[in-house]
Formats: structure tokens, C-alpha cells, sequence
């Protein structure tokens, strides 16, 4: 941390401060420039509160320098981190597309478009069985009975699943069905939520949320690994903006920054950022060019019949000619789109 | 809701549509205007997904008439809701202050703190027993002796007591020790808490998420009362924008416009918008001059030293002045400052 | 600046940066922390872009110390500046309001609104004779016939006048009418614009930017002050945000923070920023609360029949009623409303 | 436009504004729903203001059909528009990528620069001679001298120009020198200037302000082209948004969105948005692949020692490297990238 004093600062607040900074157990370097006197932190700055030297007499402002983040940082985890799913590793050159309905709806819905799916190269099956709806009065999914089918369609695919869990309680059932768990974009601060994910060592999906910052989502990742659960991907699907013509706006530009700061896989969901299917594809191709890991897109079997984002649902034969534009552009990274899934192995449970 | 057709859109199209809308249940009124056709759908709208209707072909997009939400309408329940704490009643012309520090630290601490806001005018005490922290190193409350340390304070001074719940399994714990259940700004949209508040039937101080519009305040509200607990104070706190000079700029306007839509008491909590405590009594005052119907302010005995949010809290001195100086400014909107809680009735559990 | 070496920085690394800085004509304090090199720079860095920095190898980030405005900053000048309008001192303790339409439309509305405007209590009457419109179909001012009818409401009530300018063309000519000169808010950084009304030694009143930052504002300001002209009064008008009940978000926030930064006036304008007549007087007040300067408010004699802004302009009678409550506010806070507009003298021109 | 009626709306309320409308010369549609009367008025109702029915006795809010822009829009004008840029066809399946440094700097400079992007496949160079910046003390372009500069790469190289302009008066000093005039994004509101540079018939670059949303980016185009000017070329280039680790948030899902709303052609600087060179190639990719019809970057023959913006230019190895995977990229949705410039013709000034 650096402790900017002010143009007019005394001797004796340079001192108070430095006597503050040592108290809490770090060193101090002083720096006397021309107009202002900086006082650099030395020492884990980390478990400090910065503020508290904001409101002594004579500080201007403080500035951190180290990250809050250490375990998702690159720094103190240099190479990529690779997560299993299914025998293939999510985080590598092999670009992991995700894909299913906004929920699960029916047997022959979650069936139908597993197969439709699984047939245009996704690796996995997407499908919420606890839907985080803005009404109370909204579909709000169809519980365990949502998880069982998207087991049955695992059975039937070989596909893994990822579904969300909404809460702590929820988490030991999802787990029993769910390959991976997501953490929905506004369930990202729910800290409960992260540390039950932590403690059961599933693979999660960690959405970004509305108005989260990189850091925020890094730090909300940093929950999950400090619980010694190191299977984290993260994924961006669209801030709030004032642009109201999107219903977000799809931070694509979060895909390289956080490849530089953390070792994490960076997903991107361009169906909800979107909100529409004619502008799903554009996006998705885009977040692949960018360098996105994967990709978690929203298809349905029938979407004009879905009970929930039917209008951000791709139809199948929409998906498949995206795949085959993602199989374009991803060789100009050196990349290749995950084409068919290994056979599916036994994973621990 | 409203269904804008293209100007180019066939007859065939605008029947498809019509056909869809009558297909759930709803009429049309359809009206050609010189370069458009729009097509007014008439019944409850609400359970309907609009976007269905943006996706089909001829559809230009959708425009919702009616709010999503309805116990919470002022529409549908004209008059002011009063909330009961403590014999006063909340959202009445007494403005209504809660102050205290952010976390319940320590016996002397809370204790002291809670007798330095009573006799400065506060009518509740508010300090937390379970912090949500965006990083996994910082202290996060504590727990249970918090809850009791609060009770104590409240035997000793008689205010009533206003704290956090961050998931649902400390709802019980939360209520056996709580007047007022605060939910937190990150979680406003954890539905599964909010169900649970709502049907503990205690009286929920719900704070406005950083990221979240008056309209989704109002939604989460909605789940509250949807589960028969009427007793919901509104509470604004900032929300997040491109300004970095604030920690969060305060959206004061929501005030007004929350007074137009809800029956609901609306409050401010100026501390946390700020960030810094030089900055919270002119934004105090501010919501008292712009019709809020309370304040929940931080307030500590020894700012300098406290574990979370120190640069925040007021000084008992400050916030004794700043208590004098609302009292000169509610009249000139026909209230008052709450100054003298009635003698503690025994509150139903 | 402080330049902020990656943990892994090489010592040939760290030499390239110093040797750099010192090749700008600066100096360096080195400070080597447990995990961090920090160098820091000294001297002043305002001309030195600090970014060329941050893509060297073994670089982090930068972050600057030093402010980049200097003559706005209260640092440079710790007394408040007063602005001479008309015989008053504009940032002293009487609160200055200025009122009138959006824009001039007739001689009788704009001399009615004067005399109305007068009669409530404001020193001064706004009114635009050219108007920025987002549509180049919409009523674009009266131009110079608007211009005119100023002066002669001025001739009448004794009020002076604060106009628009809307190009470096203008200036000349609306200089020959206005004691006041107003940047609006999509000027804001037109620097040809700036540098000519700084040139032009008139009042300034600088409108904020709808996203622009209070940093950014201060720089705008910096134009104008380098110029010579020191007669510049802030204006916050609400800024934008995802929130969409509100047209804008009011940043009442910005009000004590530029009076730390800034030695000069600070106005608040709430008819644009809520955008519809009854929430006006909510914000005015709050504005006054939180330690404004002055207002300026849109009053219309007959606002249902303006040629812009009619819904956001306040009749007569709502301006007379909100002059009383602000009587009742400003000495809270030991201030007071200015009047009685004291004769007009001759003003330099 | 549609106006909404309060649910509790009186017959005589409703009658009010249909008188009030009928009066502007238009026709009203009258849907009575089950909550509310909506009343659907019938004309243009581009030239009336919507606002001032919403503070009518029972309206609770009005709803504009029509969109604001005519001649910008698709709607009036479906096929794509090609604007002609030294022989080749800008908006057509052939993208365009311009490049050159922030500013000129020096003759040297310039030509090198010009020489190493034409190789790499640029088909225009662009160069700033007069720049907006924020602080009044930095860099403000080499005036005249730099057009002249400009003009002389052109001859060495036959590759047109792009450069600023950002004032009325610089127009024909400008317009003398450049292919393509830009105006910037601080500028994107400056009417004066639209309306010069749609008079003065020369090609407009126009960019997305930092705070404007995409119908706002239209209404600027509209200004332009309502000269009689159609050579219009939109430019995305970041919006500003809370997150703080990129300088703004490049907002690629406006591409799509502008394809449909306009039959204008849409480019992306990534250079801008990024504000590091070691982030623009990602975002150019992503621009690409997400339908942009051409870029406009930033590379400097010596980044190291530029006087603005050097740290986001790229070295021409870098954007030799880029435009390599750019070509791999456009195919995937059937377009190439415009490698050879046509040779240059003598274009009409």
C-alpha cells in the first residue's frame, strides 16, 4: 500500500501515520517528492484496511499495490490451470462448448436437445432444474425432478451436466447430480453459497455478476479455492451498462485481462448477455477470437415453446452452423474447437 | 403489453402473432398507425414472457405496460404502510435514525456505542453479527456472540436491534435475537433468503443492491410480501456507476420515485455509499431534505480502532451534531426526527 | 507517479524504468518490498504520460500521484472563490438560485417567467437561445431574436442573464448578451469552446457531463482557468447510469467532494437531471442540504405549452413554494437564501 | 406513441389527453385493457414531445414507437450503404483496416509508419494533427503542419487519410487534406460540427461517444446526413462503465445491433478502448468476427518514444502478426479482409 500525504501534511501527521502503519506489524518507506510525501507499505498489506489511513489528518488517499487475490492470481500460479470434465481438459488449446436449454423443461425437451447438441460437438449439457427468477410469480424450475432427467440424459448422451444451485442447502442434492455446479450471476457475492461449493470439491462454474468487477469476480473465486477446491471456471455473461438496446452489454474484453491475472479458464455466456438468438452467434464468435476457453450457449429443442428464455434459445440448426464457424476462426488463435467428446469415463463422486 | 410490428410486416405476420397472444389466453387490440401496426395485448400480461413475441418474424419488439410487481404497488395499496418497531411507526412524518457500528466488536464496544446513539436521538441500533466481505481473509463477524452481545445492548438501553442474515439456515438464529432482519445490498437478489424472511415474519430492513434498479428493489420486496410479511423497510445505499471519487454514488432520486410506486417505508443508509465519514452527514441531510422516511447511519465508539468499515463511522460527537442539524431541516417538509423512542413495548416474536 | 514492478521484475528490468524516468528529467525513491519493487517518481509528472511506462517489461501498473488539474485545485487556492454576479458574491454563504425556462420562446413567456422567477426569489433567469437537441428535427432556439428578448427581460426585472453557447463562433455574440456564459453537459470537453469563453473573461457556469467523471470536470475547468479567466461556477446535472426510472442519476455525491478539491462555486441543476417537474423539488432541496452554492431550475409561466423541456419545467407557484422550504434548510447547515437581488450595477463587460 | 393511463384514470382525465393530442394534429387508437386504458396515437409523432403527456392529470408514463432517426435508419433506406474510400467499397464483404499513429509527430514518423501498415494491408492511414485532450498542458497536435505531413505520406504511399477535426472552422482547413474527416468521441454531440462536416460532403468517421447510446450514435449520423452527406462511417470505440481494469469497456455487441438498426457501415477502434497494445489484437479479432465491416488502429514505427497514446500502438510487427489472423478470421462469415488496395484515384474534392 502506498499512503499519499497531503501537499500541507506536518511532520508530526508523517509520523502519526508511520507509527499507525507500524503498530499493525509493517515497515514503512518514505519518500519525500516535491510536492507531497508518499509513505510506501511494506509488508503484507493484505489483511489491512486501507481506510483507516484515509481518515488520519494530512493523508490524501492510499493506493494499493497487491492484488486481494493470491490463489486465483497467475503470480502465485504461473502456468494455466486445467480442469477435468469428462477426460478432456477444460483450459487448454481445445475449446469447451457447453450448450442446453435455459431450463429444464421436459423428458422429451432435456432429451431431444441433449442429442441435438451433443450431435453439433458440445462437450456437455446445460439445463437449470433451480431457476434464480426476478418474480416471484415466474417459473421457477422444476427442482430434483430436473435434476433426475438431466441425469437420465447423461445416461442417454454421455454428455456431463451443469446446473445451478441456489443456495447452501441446495448444494449436497446438485452435487449428486450435477457434473458441474453453477453459480448463477447474481448468487456471485452469496458467500455462503461459494464456501458450501468450496467444501464439495465439485467443479464449478462461477458466473460474473451484473455489476462485478474483475476483481470482484476473482475475489469471489478466491472463496471457492481458499476451501481447497481448485476446479473453478469463470464466466463472463454481460455487465449492466446504461446502453438499454442490449439487455447487457457482453464484456468481451474481460476474456484477455483476466488470462493475465489468473490462471482460472475464462468462459463466456452469450445468451444472456444478448437476450435475443439473432444475436447470440456474432457474440459467440467473437468470444472465441478474443480467446475465450469455452463457451456456454442456450439451445433448445423447441424454442417458441420454452418455458423460460425462449427468445435467447438458439434452434438447433442455428448451433450447428455457429460450431462451424467457430471451427473457422479458432485455428487463426492456434486453437481448435473440442470436437468430440472423449468417451465418457467414470468420475469420482 | 404492447407489440410493435415492423413497417414492413405481412398481414400473415401480424395474424401469426395475434394467434400466439390468443394462444395464452389473452385478446388484442390491434391498431394501424401510418407507418406501423401495434398490437395492444389486453389481460394480465405478467405471466407472460414478452420476448417470445421479439423473436418471431414481423416483431419489432415489446414494451410491458403493467409493473411485474403488485403487493408492493402503491396502486394496489394507496396508503403509506407503517411499520411497527418498537411502538413508533416507521414511514409515518417522524423520520426514523438507526445507528451503530458495523460490526458488533466487543462488549464495551457495542455497548458504549449503543448508549452514545440513544442519547443522540437514534430510535434502533443496527451492528452485524455475520459480515459478508468480498475477500475470505477479512473478519467476518462474530457469529453468535455478536447476536447476544446486540441483545445485551438492547436490554441495557432498550433500542431494538437491526442486523444481518446472510443465508437462509441463520434466518432462525438471526430472528430469535433481531427486531429488524437487514438483507444485505449483494444479497437482494438471493431469492432463497428472501423466501425465508419473509415467512419469519419479521419486520426486513432490504437494501438495494449496488447493481440493481428501483423496479428489481421492488421485485425483491415482492417475494417478501408474497410470502405474507408486510413489514418491508426499503433501503437505498448507493449504487455502483463510472465515478471513482465515491465508493458508490447514492441515488437519491429513488427516493421520490420509490415514494410514487410503494406503499413501502424507504430509508437511506449514507455511510456505505460514501465510504468515508467527512462525507455522510451532508448526504444525511440530503435524504432527510429529499423525503426519506429514515437514516441507518454508522456510528462507533472508537472509529479508529474498529475490525471493518472504520473510515465510515461516525464519531458519537458527529453524528450528535448531525442529529441537531436534521432536526432543523425535517419541518421544511411538514416532519420531524424521531427523538424520543417510546418506552420499549414487548415486541411479538 | 508510482510505477509498480511485477513480482517477478528482473534487476535489468527495473534499471530500463529508472533510466527511463530519469531520461524525462525525474528522479526515483526505489522501495523494495517483501513481494514488490515500487519506484517512485519525483518531480512533477503531470506532462510525463504514464502509460508509456506500463507496457515496459516488468512493469505492473502505474498509478499517478499528483492531481492533473492545478489551478482549480484547492490545494493551489485554499479560500473559496467568489464569483461577482451582479452586485452578489456567488460561493459565499448565500445560496444563489437561478431560475427561468429552458428555452426563450416569446417575449411575454420569457418576460412573465422573469418577473415570476424574481418575484420567488432568484438572482438571476436562465433561458437558452440556442439549444442542443439530440435530434436535428427538433426546436433548435431562437438564436439571436433569443438573445434579445434576455436582454430585455434583464432591462425589466434587473435580473441577470445566463445563456447558452453552443459553438466558438457564438461566443462573441452571446458575450454581448450574457453576464453569464453556460457550457451544457455534451460540451463539456469541446476544448475549442472552453478555450474561448476562457478567452472571454465572462462568468462561466460549466455544465458536468453526463459520464463524465468529477476529475474530468475539474480538468474542463483547468481550460477555462488557464486562460486567465477565474470566474467559473460548477454545475452538476445529473449524470448517466443504468437506471432508468429516473432520466438521470443526480450525483448529489459530487457536492462535497468538489468542495474538498476545488476552491470554486458548485451549482446544482435537478430539472434536467429527474426530467419531470414534481421530483424536481425533492433534489433541489436535497442539494441545498448536502452544501450547494446555488441551483438552477427550470420555471416556465406556462410549461404546458413550452417548445422544449415543458414536463421538467415547474410552474410559478411550485417554484414560490419550493423558495420557502429551501428558506427553512439553508440555515442547517449556517447559510441562507439569497433574496433580494441587490440593484444592479454596472456590470464590466 | 403510446400513453399510458394510470389505472384509477378518470374519463375525463382521458379525454384531456386525447384533446391535447388531437390538438398536436395527430389521431389516437383507443385500447380500454382490463387495469388500464392505453391510448396509441396515430402520425408522426417524431416532432412532438413525449414528456409533456406525462405530467397530464392519469398518465402514469409515455412510450415512444417510432425511432427518433430516419435517413440513418434501415427502415428507410434496407440496403447496406457502401461508401467509396479511394476504389474500394467501405460496408461492403471486403473489410477495412485503417491504421497510423495517435498523432503526427514527424515527417519521419509519418512515412515510415504509413510504408510499414500499407504493407501489412492496411488500405488508409490515419494520423491526428489536432488532438482533444483532456489536460490543457499535454500534446495538442501539430496543427496545419500535420496535415501537410499527412498529405505527403499520402503521395509517398497512395494510401487516403484520416484525420480530426474538432471545431466548425477547422472543417475546411481539414477537409483540405483529408479523405476521411473524424470527428471524435468527446465531439459525437458537438451539432455545430456535424452539421459542418455533413456540409462539407467529405467521407465522416463518426464515433461512438465514451457516454452516448447507440440511438444517440444514430441521432449524430441523422445530423450529418440530413445535410445531404450519406458517406458516413460509424465507429465503436468503448463506452465507459464501472469496471476499471480496461480504460473502457469496447461494446463489440453494438455491432450486431447497429446491422440492424442502419444501413450505415460500423468500424471498432480497439486501440481506444483498450488503452495497451498487448490487448488490441484480442478485441480486433473479436471485431471482426463479430460482423465489424473495418477497424481503425493505432500503430506508431516507435510506440517507446510517441507522444500520445504509445503504449496502446502497436509495433508494425505486431499489426503484421494481426492482420494474419484477421484473414483467417473473415472467412468464417463469408467476407475477406481488403487486402490491396485498389490503386489510388483522383477523388473529387
Amino acid at each position: 500500500m502506498i499512503i499519499v500525504m497531503r501537499a500541507q501534511a506536518t511532520a508530526k501527521e508523517i509520523a502519526d501515520v508511520v507509527a499507525r502503519v507500524e503498530s499493525r506489524g509493517l515497515r514503512v518507506n518514505i519518500s519525500r517528492g516535491e510536492e507531497r510525501t508518499i509513505i510506501g507499505v511494506i509488508g503484507d498489506e493484505r489483511p489491512v484496511d486501507g481506510t483507516q489511513f484515509e481518515v488520519m489528518d494530512g493523508v490524501e488517499k492510499t493506493v494499493p499495490i497487491l492484488k486481494p487475490f493470491k490463489l486465483a492470481s497467475r503470480e502465485m500460479h504461473p502456468a494455466d490451470t486445467l480442469v477435468p470434465l469428462d477426460g478432456m481438459k477444460v483450459g487448454s488449446n481445445k475449446i469447451a462448448i457447453i450448450a442446453g436449454p435455459c431450463s429444464v423443461e421436459s423428458r422429451q425437451q432435456i432429451l431431444e436437445t441433449a442429442f441435438a447438441v451433443k450431435e453439433a460437438g458440445a462437450i456437455a449439457l446445460r439445463g437449470g432444474a433451480y431457476k434464480p427468477r426476478s418474480s416471484p410469480y415466474s417459473f421457477q424450475g422444476m427442482g430434483e425432478k430436473g435434476l433426475e432427467l438431466l441425469a437420465e440424459a447423461r445416461e442417454a448422451t454421455g454428455l456431463p451436466v451443469v446446473t445451478e444451485a441456489m443456495s447452501p442447502e441446495q448444494v449436497p442434492l446438485v452435487a449428486r447430480y450435477a457434473d458441474v455446479i453453477q453459480i448463477g450471476a447474481r448468487n456471485m457475492q452469496n458467500y455462503a453459497l461459494l464456501n458450501t461449493v468450496g467444501e464439495s470439491g465439485r467443479t464449478v462454474l462461477l458466473k460474473r455478476g451484473l455489476m462485478s468487477t474483475i476483481e470482484e469476480l476473482l475475489m469471489s473465486a478466491e472463496y471457492i479455492l481458499a476451501q481447497g477446491n481448485s476446479r473453478v471456471i469463470l464466466c463472463e455473461r454481460g455487465i449492466r451498462t446504461f446502453e438499454t438496446f442490449t439487455r447487457n452489454t457482453l464484456d468481451l474484453s474481460a476474456i484477455p485481462i483476466i488470462k493475465e491475472l489468473s490462471h482460472l479458464p475464462i468462459f463466456v455466456d452469450p445468451s444472456h448477455g444478448m437476450g435475443r438468438r439473432d444475436k447470440v452467434a456474432p457474440m459467440a464468435r467473437a468470444a472465441v477470437a478474443a480467446g475465450a476457453d469455452g463457451l456456454i450457449i442456450e439451445v433448445h429443442n423447441d424454442p417458441d415453446h420454452a418455458l423460460s428464455d425462449g427468445a435467447q434459445s438458439m434452434f438447433p440448426s442455428q448451433f450447428d452452423r455457429l460450431m462451424a464457424e467457430l471451427r473457422i476462426i479458432a485455428p487463426a488463435i492456434g486453437r481448435s474447437i473440442c470436437l468430440e467428446p472423449v468417451a465418457r469415463r467414470g468420475w469420482a463422486r
